[in-house]
Order: C-alpha cells, then sequence, then structure tokens
C-alpha cells in the first residue's frame, strides 16, 4: 500500500478569475485503512466549472460550503480499487467517487454522504471509454438529460436554444435536443466554437455571444421565438431567453457560469415579468437530484454515441500537477466538450 | 334605447404613480345595434392593477399592447343586458365581460376575442352579491386558485408567503392557502393591514415590508423558511422569497406590483442562483389560461364565503366620474381586499 498521497487543495481564494496560483498541492501521508474503509488510486478528475463557486468566501444557500484555504478540494473522479476493507469492492474494481483531485482517495462508509452526484460507485464500462463516465454517460450528461427531459418538457418541434453549447454539458444538451427532434441553437465565446457547433454538432444555427447583443443574436437565429432555454450562464443571456420565448415557455437552468467570478452577484433580469405575461417557468436543478434517470440517460445516450450520432470531444490534462491549469483553462472557456485531467499511466 | 354613452380614457400618459388628471371622461353616440351584437348597462367595474401596465408607453413581451392617449381603457365589469341582436343573449341577462370603465357596452359576437379573462359571459348569481363575481369568485378568485392549487402544487403542511396579501387577490390566494391547510404568512404595506391579516383572516403570522430588510422579516415569520410564494409584487419581495425558500420550493407569478409605476424595470433578484442550489422554480401565469379551473374555484370558495371560514373586503366607488378617483387609490394601496366601482342605482 502506498504511504504517500498528494492532494489539490485551496491556497487563497481568487480575486477575480482563478488563477494557476491560488491552488496549491500538499503532501499527505495515507492513514491505514479503518474497517469499511477503500483506497481508490484515482485515474481520471472531472474538471467542472461548478467548483468554482465553493473557492469564493460565500456560497448561496443551500450549496454546499466554501473550501476554506488549505482545505484539499473534491470533485468528480474514476479511479481503480487498490485495497479495500469494504465486501462491496475489491482490489482492482473500477469505480466513480466524489473525492477527486488527489492521487489517492481513502474513501469510508460515509462516502455517499458527500452531496451531489452520489458517492462510492462501482463502473461497468464494457467497450466504452472509462472517462465517458464523467462526461456524457455520467455528470454531463444527466445535467443536459434531466434538464431537457424532466425539468423543461422537451417536445419534439420545439425550438431550443442551448448556451455554453460547446462545453461539456450544453453540447450533449444541444445534440441531444436534436435527436429528441428540437430545432437546436447553440450559442458560445468564439468563432471557432460556432464553428464546431454548426459543422460538427449540426446545430440548426449558432452564435457568437460576443457578436452583438444577445436579444438580437438569439432573434436572428430563432426569428418565430424558442420554445426552450437549457441555462447554464445566467444573467444577459436569461434576459435574452425571455426575450424571445414564446408563451408556455420553459427554462432549464442548472448553473450560472456569467456570475461565478463575482464577487457581489450581477443583478438579474429586469424582464422577468414576462413570466407573467407569457405564462412562462424558470426552474433550477442539480443533476444530482435525478439519479433515478441515470439508467435511461445512459442506455441512450451511449446509443447515440456508438453509432456517431452524437459527437463528443475532450480536453486532457495530465498528473495533478496540471490540474490547476485544467482548471483556469475550463474556467476561461479554452475546452470545446469536457475538461479532463488523467492521472497516472 | 339610449343614444349616449361615456368612455374613460387616457388623456395623458403617467409619469411615475397614475394621477386622477391622466385621465378623462368622453362622451361618444351609441351606435345602432348590428347584427350579433348586445348592448349592456354596465353596473360594477372591477379595478385591478394590471391596468396600469397598459398606461405606460411600452408593454412587456407578450402582453397586450399600451392603450394610446384618447383610447377608451377596458376591464372587466358587470352589467345587465339593455337590447340584443344576438340570440344567446336577451334583455334582463346578467353578464360579466371586457369592457369595463364605460357606462354602457356594445359587445360584438368577437368580444370572446379580448385576451385575459373571457369576453362576454352570462351569470347566474343565485344568492351571492352580483361583485362577487369580479372578485371572490371571479377575476380575483381564479388567480389565487390557479396560482396555488395549479402552479404552485400546494400541498397540506406547506408554509406559505403571500405578498400583498390584504389586497384582491392576496387576500383569497392566503385564506384558500389556510383552507387548504398550509401554514401561511401574509405581507402588506400598513400597519392597519397587518391588523388585518393578523385579526380578521387569521393568517398565522403577517408582517409590513417597509418595517426592515424583507429577507429577514420573512425569516423572522418563518423561521423554517417558506415551501410556496405567491408573488403579485416581484423585486425586492421575490428575492426574499428565494432567500427563504426551501429545497423543492415554488413561486407563482402572477403580478409585479413594484414595477409598474416605473419606466424602465428595476434589475432582477440577484439571487436567482438559488433556484439551481435549492431546486425552486418560478412559473408566471395569467388566470385567462385557467378558465377551466372556473367552476371548481367558485364551487369552493363560494362555499368559505357562505359559511363565513373566508373573509371579503370591498373599497366601493360610485359612478364613472369615481372611476379615476378609485384607479388611483387602488394603485396607491388604499383599498383592503377588492376595489370596486358600481354603476347606476
Amino acid at each position: 500500500m502506498p504511504s504517500h498521497n498528494r492532494l489539490l487543495c485551496l491556497g487563497s481564494r481568487p480575486d477575480g478569475p482563478l488563477q494557476t496560483g491560488d491552488l496549491v498541492i500538499t503532501d499527505a501521508p495515507l492513514p491505514d485503512l479503518a474497517t469499511g474503509e477503500v483506497l481508490v488510486r484515482n485515474t481520471w478528475l472531472s474538471i467542472d466549472p461548478s467548483i468554482r463557486i465553493r473557492l469564493g468566501s460565500t456560497t448561496p444557500n443551500g450549496y454546499l460550503p466554501p473550501f476554506e484555504p488549505g482545505e484539499p478540494l473534491v470533485g468528480l473522479a474514476i479511479g481503480v480499487v487498490e485495497r479495500s476493507e469494504n465486501s462491496d469492492f475489491a482490489p482492482g474494481d473500477i469505480v466513480s467517487h466524489m473525492y477527486g483531485y488527489r492521487d489517492y482517495a481513502v474513501i469510508g462508509t460515509d462516502g455517499s454522504t458527500i452531496g451531489g452526484y452520489g458517492g462510492l460507485t462501482s463502473l461497468d464500462p464494457e467497450d466504452l471509454p472509462l472517462q465517458w463516465f464523467l462526461g456524457p454517460l455520467g455528470s454531463s450528461g444527466l445535467t443536459a438529460y434531466a434538464g431537457l427531459i424532466a425539468v423543461a418538457d422537451l417536445q419534439p418541434g420545439d425550438t431550443v436554444w442551448v448556451s455554453a453549447a460547446a462545453g461539456a454539458v450544453g453540447s450533449i444538451a444541444a445534440q441531444l435536443a436534436k435527436q429528441r427532434g428540437a430545432v437546436v441553437i447553440g450559442s458560445a465565446g468564439s468563432a471557432e466554437k460556432v464553428d464546431y457547433l454548426e459543422r460538427t454538432l449540426g446545430l440548426d444555427a449558432a452564435f457568437d455571444y460576443h457578436a452583438g447583443p444577445i436579444t438580437e443574436l438569439l432573434e436572428r437565429a430563432a426569428p418565430g421565438g424558442i420554445d426552450v432555454y437549457f441555462d447554464s450562464v445566467g444573467s444577459d443571456h436569461l434576459a435574452a431567453a425571455l426575450d424571445n420565448m414564446r408563451p408556455g415557455g420553459r427554462v432549464a437552468m442548472c448553473g450560472a457560469l456569467a456570475d461565478y467570478d463575482n464577487t457581489t452577484p450581477s443583478p438579474g433580469p429586469s424582464n422577468l415579468f414576462q413570466l407573467v405575461s407569457k405564462g412562462v417557468r424558470i426552474e433550477g436543478y442539480r443533476a444530482g437530484s435525478f439519479n433515478h434517470l441515470a439508467a435511461d440517460m445512459r442506455s441512450e445516450i451511449a446509443g447515440y454515441l456508438r453509432d456517431g450520432r452524437m459527437k463528443y470531444s475532450e480536453l486532457v490534462f495530465h498528473g495533478l500537477d496540471e490540474a490547476p491549469s485544467a482548471l483556469t483553462a475550463m474556467l476561461r472557456g479554452d475546452n470545446t466538450g469536457k475538461t479532463l485531467c488523467r492521472l497516472g499511466e
């Protein structure tokens, strides 16, 4: 059993956008396993924007508490069981869990109590790439699937706008909506990404949100209005969605990228009265509340990926030393698709 | 048949709060009835806050267009058929319709095309006061009923906050929630109204929203948080609701009183991310989309009113000449319960 571990910790709170120097890697001894515990060697780390929320000094009401300086980060990860004092797990088992951002995770029987997308879970990847279970077949896929199907009640023929559509969640949401018979508009933050949305993902329309007032860009892309907005951005994006919403429209809100770097949250849309005038609803959610849909999600999305009807991109960093760069790159929007950090091998 | 009519018209657009001088009464001849038309002598006018929205130079996307200076106002009314060229209506019939703010209404077969709460409809008041069909058994009642039951999915044991709870809609919503087994907190804009909410309506708690930061006032009134917010105010009230919302909470939004006087809409709540962190939804609606619930609503609320379990107050003005004062008083919040204008007799 290895005696030594490395963990990525918050060094100092970011002031504005996260810098790699805000994070530090600390060494720590690996304790012996107690009864019920499992030692996992992490092989893949999921690099997700929501972690930014917990790097500030306060988190929104209802959310997990902030990380304290010096505290190890946590996040979704995949690894291999190296040792086990738990009869449910044996060495060699492939598992997913919430103790990422470290080389090894010692996971107790309370592993499942960490919030969000489940605790220690055995994986059977069959013929599929293991890291997909952090992306389109994992938390990213479930966020897209639950938001469209369960929250927004997507119907064939709906016109759907997906913001951050070149990202890990957005790219799956946009393609899933297409497969479900919707007309799909995607937006992203660069011409390259717009090109990706149009050519690689085959969306019906796409725009760069820097190219003008978002309300006008969206109106040009969807002249008849939209029925569903898949929102991971908030702020001016949400306001534009309401302006272009058809009566009876639905917003599935899974994040607020526009606000994660702000110490003081920016004001909300000034056009919320359109919820009344058009009978529109905004519903927030977290994927972790929809684990009962995970099997259906995996079955449907794995099918699309296997036969090539759904594309999936990855930006992969290597080794825990690169995890800070992975985080800052993802938060800057350098990625197309999922950002991952590969450990070992 | 009378040859002469009087109509309340927009004189000049209000700059800030509505003044009686912004409205003018104009005389007009009454035309002969064409085939299909009905002449109604109005007896009760419903004085509702939503009319303020159409007095500005623009209305929100999806809403009815602004009134133009010189244009007669419209609004819910009850009257008696005086003459009819329509086989569905006979002289003496009691009807409700959308052509209020005038002594007589000439209603064509397209009367039902005016948006909102239905067109020309026969009423059978039985033993109940006629004007209740503009209030607790009419549009106000349906707004309360649809918002709580259909939109917010009210459950027994829910803790519910009703803003503007001394008003026409809020007072019914608050009492209906009580009857349905909820714990109900009401807020209003004066100590007298708070007293009314506590003593007359028997709510579990009440506060004057001027008495401090609304988030703190609400937290004191509902220390365990709220499950449902019945919103006719928006703005700082909505932000306070989100701060105090329990996971899975619902907001039924039927209006935005805080904003009706503003030329430029105020920013929305800066804490919308709590929709995500707590899995909360905000749903806007108009009563007119829930006419299929009107019979159930009338049956349930008439029962409560008959046996005294629901209280109902009215502020009544007399004659079309007083309609401008009725409007300004209601918009200032002088009323407790429903504001009405009685014509004739």
